[in-house]
């Protein structure tokens, strides 16, 4: 069975008119096209950059321990801006921080142009779900996602409790 | 109009005596001389690795609307030692943190010298002003400055408030 | 005199059972074979990854003055599932933190594998002792260690008061 994933959209704009939203698409297309059919995009929401919305959003898909997705990714809401919420609205969230996904993403958003530098990129584990913020433009989230796609299936498991380690080992 | 910027000399050391201070002038070259035009050192201050005489000269710099600077370069107090006091002095005053600007600056370092890992950068903003803490070593601190510097335009012009997401995107 | 290193083996598994536990002896070989006789290895326990075992023992060794290890070295319970616990026990010990050795050992680990971004690495110092956190597998272990041994003993001077500057400067 696939891993489910949700994608969440932090845009004060796309919030009030969702047709100007790109990056969603982008993301439920890596996904489901780079995601070697591990993924279904189970949740997909568009937020405004608040911090309160931003984190009621992400616990209603985590904390219920039934029902939570294996994976969130948001996009928009991480530059430098005072309107930019998204990283500290997910920091408090994490149970676990995961900085080797944060460099992973780095590092490969940097091998295309300096100006990655600008992300302020978080990923770790709330309950049982990984969670990790993409840049706002759809290019940069696609690139970031692409560099940790083949990553997080083992990332999730793990976080759900299958014991991956015999194959890859982070831990 | 170019923007300003701030250096901050953190040296018990250079405290007592200015004329044991070789950072501070180099950093200064690399702004006038490697920055294209876009910056005027506004600000430039040594205070001793203490971490309220740290704070208090930054929040000088960052805490008046109308006054700020644009960015902040500090140089030394990053190390290992018991008197090393930067990070633990810069780090509770951000309001968002930068990982993608310690990044870039890590990665630049490591390529010229394994004793790269040895520096204990932090970056982020502060209200409207973006701040970044260098190395003490008048070479480390040119090298680290100058592994970001074509991006510091952007995230202080996103940290004021200027829209440059059309151009570069991190958010 | 050559500095003094602690091995710290987190796994309830080789708490129970010493035998199945590999990291240990790999990572006394590193430090004696690899560390150009600069390093030896005063002690070595073994844990269960639970937060409050981790930092009793750690504590044991980085807070007495004058009986304190110069380095300490943890292997597993960096991984992403609800029984790893490492980092989330060492980070609230650090006194500074030392995102240079984070990232040393991100990218050398992602050099050899992608699989490098499921580990959750720590490092930093408390008190006179540098801490840093490997992942459980003997493999990735090494590695990580490895990429930072040459840097460590510099590290671990600067922490216990010795002006190593005028040599290698990261601070
Ligand atoms: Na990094």
């Amino acid at each position: 069975t696939p891993l489910k994933a949700a994608i969440l959209v932090v845009s004060t704009t796309a919030a009030k008119d969702p047709s100007t939203d790109a990056a969603g698409a982008t993301l439920r297309n890596v996904l489901e096209q780079d995601g070697r059919g591990q993924w279904v995009v189970a949740e997909s929401k568009i937020v405004s950059d608040v911090i309160t919305e931003i984190q009621r959003q992400i616990t209603l898909w985590t904390d219920e321990a039934n029902n939570a997705v294996n994976l969130i990714v948001t996009t928009g809401g991480t530059g430098f801006s005072i309107a930019d919420h998204t990283p500290e609205a997910v920091t408090p969230l994490l149970h676990k921080h995961a900085p080797g996904l944060v460099h992973g993403m780095l590092a490969a958003s940097l091998s295309v142009t300096p100006f990655a530098m600008m992300s302020r990129p978080v990923a770790g584990v709330r309950n049982q779900t990984v969670i990790i913020t993409l840049p706002g433009s759809p290019k940069g989230a696609k690139e970031n996602l692409q560099a940790v796609i083949k990553t997080l299936p083992h990332a999730c498991l793990q976080a759900v409790g299958v014991n991956s380690r015999a194959l890859h080992s982070g831990g």
